[in-house]
């Protein structure tokens, strides 16, 4: 039984999300399909990307993924099929699928010519269902990527920044605010411990001219309630987050803000 | 594999949805359901009418649809199940169902009486659940149609109110803005096409007392970052729409409001 | 086919939803997930609580429940397994299961400590994908319960307050208000009955300081628009309710309100 994952910026109310997966369905009747997001932000491509490629290692190999914000819809950019090591994902090419395919190790990619493979009557403004949904479906049906279109070398890459270490710190970046109000950043678990940052040590966090010190903590109920910490959340990477509460409702950072973690030796081990 | 299409007005933060969805699997273990949207506006009737209809089509024949949207629920309206040439429907006698039935072709309707397709125990309050789920289930056994009650030949209308041409003009009404803020409208490609409107040509938009000219484009990104444009959507009508951005935002119109579109001609071709 | 349900606070924008189903499935291919809400307030224990117990009964049995409202994670609370007379539920040991699993008649509690049932490297924020959704997917496999840990007989409670009778008086509180504005109460139609409160009866509604006389209606049509009554509803309990509107915008009730009915005599059948 192949599995199916679904991202989108279509939102719940209207049914275009259900009408890609009646399309999917149609095609291949005994394909399971699972929801990764349908909320992911009107347009916004960076955060579609994110919530894709954090979700996607889940996923059993051989899973197929169909991924919507296509701002650009109908337009010159074309219709992707990425073939990794692990999987096949579909959608535009405006960086939505590169980063998620580049982590998993992208093998081949295609642009999407072959019509056959599309609905009868493609409309420029929804190719969600029309392209996308049906090559979906015609790959949880067996037919080979390569039977989609031309091989191709170049696509629109992820643009998701990497985080840099100067000396005895990292600087990265909010990539994301989850509905908890998690501010989560580009840094991973590995990288804290590369810098030598336990679980339990105190770390500074210096965002725009001010720094303070917080805990990294293991899970967020090691700290006070109401308090700010530093953990690695349920993205896998280092976010800021208040037990049982928002850190976004306690500092204003936003998407693309730059944050810089330094480690604090452990006789200084007390709140700013 | 039989599909099970589901609307309503339930929302997602309750259970009411799952516990529809339960009673269906408790009867059919192998059916899949969809659902199509349950953040329909509370009570309306017509949204969920429009959206239902809009999406059917992109389902295989057999489907089975249940859709509620019940301000009457547990009172006089009856209980109904349309048969038409592609699948089955079951939902409130509130005019919900018939826009969809009436566009599949209507083979029979049925006043669902027999309440052995039923729960043991009905609630009046939640009929989704112990009448229409139920009846979904059994439909997805296999269970015909005339078992579920008489034939009735009188059911409530649909009220969609189809656009009227006069001489070089169309005369549409809004009938949806869906959750990019696209202003959806009862005017389809076909209509369009009759009136001689192609794509790239200028229209002519009239509402309430003001006219301005805008391009009939083939996708959002035809029109410039911003601008207003009218293109097929992907409810399948013609919608008025802004490129990245709502154009519920930019005009005021409502479900209900009067559209009139124009066709100009092509020396004309420049914003008003 | 196993059916597994899903209840949550992680809202539907992030995709920690999809990581615990990708989790299930990779472990069991062929279950089916149903969700039961993934819009519990954040961190309300008491609201996932309720919303979980009244879905569970429409559930069949052999269903598995993964209930995830965790404001503890990764703290010494403990991850627990319920064995029921007709299911298996996991989740966190904070009352959270506790109430369904009481209703449906508990076989055995069980301490989760056996990490092979575990993701490899379990997350302390992320516990509900890393312990207790792949729990879950061996338990559809058909792992048995005992395999996963020894068995306890503490656990805490739900805190499910039940309602008070008072001579012809029910004292209720206020559990739960749906997105319909309808207030559930505690006091179910059983207790109505014993109280001797038939269905068109009019009842005295005592919050706060003030009273007032409505009509225990079958269901919401039976009252006139707008107006204020008392049903049954969806969730199986008393609830107050407007017809075509939302009581919870008509009279300021919390959850954790207290609300007493009194039977009203047929001659005082009239509006206070």
């Amino acid at each position: 039984m192949t599995l199916i994952g679904i991202l989108s910026d279509f939102g719940l109310r209207d049914s275009y999300v259900a009408q890609m997966k009646a399309a999917i369905l149609t095609i291949c009747p005994s394909v399971t399909i699972v929801d990764i997001s349908h909320e992911v932000e009107k347009y916004n491509i960076q955060q579609g990307m994110f919530v894709l490629a954090s979700a996607i290692p889940c996923f059993p190999a051989g899973a197929i993924f169909l991924a919507i914000v296509d701002p650009g819809v109908g337009g010159a950019r074309r219709p992707l099929l990425f073939e990794t090591q692990k999987s096949e994902l579909v959608g535009p090419d405006n960086g939505l699928l590169a980063l998620a395919a580049e982590k998993e190790g992208i093998v081949n990619v295609y642009h999407l010519t072959k019509s056959q493979y599309f609905a009868d009557n493609v409309s420029l403004t929804f190719q969600g269902r029309d392209i996308f949904a049906h090559v979906a479906g015609h790959l949880a049906n067996g037919v080979s990527p390569s039977m989609m279109g031309p091989r191709i070398h170049n696509y629109v890459r992820s643009g998701f920044s990497s985080p840099k270490i100067r000396k005895s710190e990292i600087q990265g970046v909010v990539v994301h605010v989850d509905s908890f109000g998690n501010i989560v950043t580009n840094i991973d678990a590995r990288l804290m411990e590369r810098q030598k940052m336990a679980f339990g040590s105190r770390i500074r966090l210096r965002i725009g001219i001010g720094a303070r010190e917080i805990t990294y903590c293991k899970t967020y109920s090691d700290a006070g309630l109401g308090e700010l910490l530093a953990t690695i959340g349920g993205y896998g990477f280092l976010e800021l987050a208040v037990n049982k509460g928002s850190a976004a409702r306690l500092i204003a950072l936003d998407v693309g803000d730059a944050i810089i973690i330094q480690s604090v030796g452990c006789q200084s081990a007390r709140a700013s």
